[in-house]
């Protein structure tokens, strides 16, 4: 069994409050939220991060970002807009090493991001 | 001639300082830096933001983040880590409609993102 959290939430074995979940793609809550709105959009294949993302990875990327509008519009968060966001490494602050971007709306945010 | 600030940057008709010129993508240094590392990634093709991105778009959109990994080891962030950030519409604070990624890094980044 993997010991992603992420790979554990794709195959269920973890919890997590679904948001939508398409052929490639999982979005759910995020457990420590930083804005009305935030979810994480990740990939169902591990991928560690977006340093490690590669040309074949084009399809999958591309469904991320779709199911991260869609989460958008379903959540009310569309029409006033959003942040996407992905750490990479310790000075990006990335807590799990499998790729996801997080998706923060329903308020003002603010610059720097972070 | 295209009112947008970034398709004139691709153009070449409005300077900037470029880090990478690549087929389909260019990256260069944010005008206001919030980060000892702060680039731009663009696709050179007109796209409002991440909300209008389309399905036709995973190789442009996969060319920018291998871009943006590309630009982070040429400018020695790749190691410690770094962020990306896209803003859509007002509460994302987008400022150019044209969409861009932020790379930033060379500092400890916080939480949350802005």
């Amino acid at each position: 069994m993997s010991e992603c959290v992420f790979c554990q939430i794709v195959a269920g074995t973890v919890p997590s409050q679904k948001v939508l979940d398409t052929e490639r793609v999982l979005v759910f809550h995020d457990i420590r939220p930083q804005a009305p709105v935030h979810v994480l959009v990740i990939p169902k294949q591990h991928i560690a991060s977006a340093h490690a993302l590669q040309a074949e990875h084009a399809t999958v990327l591309m469904d991320m970002h779709l199911a991260a509008q869609q989460a958008a519009e379903q959540l009310g968060i569309a029409q006033d807009g959003y942040r996407l966001v992905t750490n990479v490494g310790w000075h990006g602050q990335q807590t799990v090493p499998h790729l996801h971007y997080h998706l923060l709306g329903g308020r003002q945010l603010q610059w720097p991001p972070g």
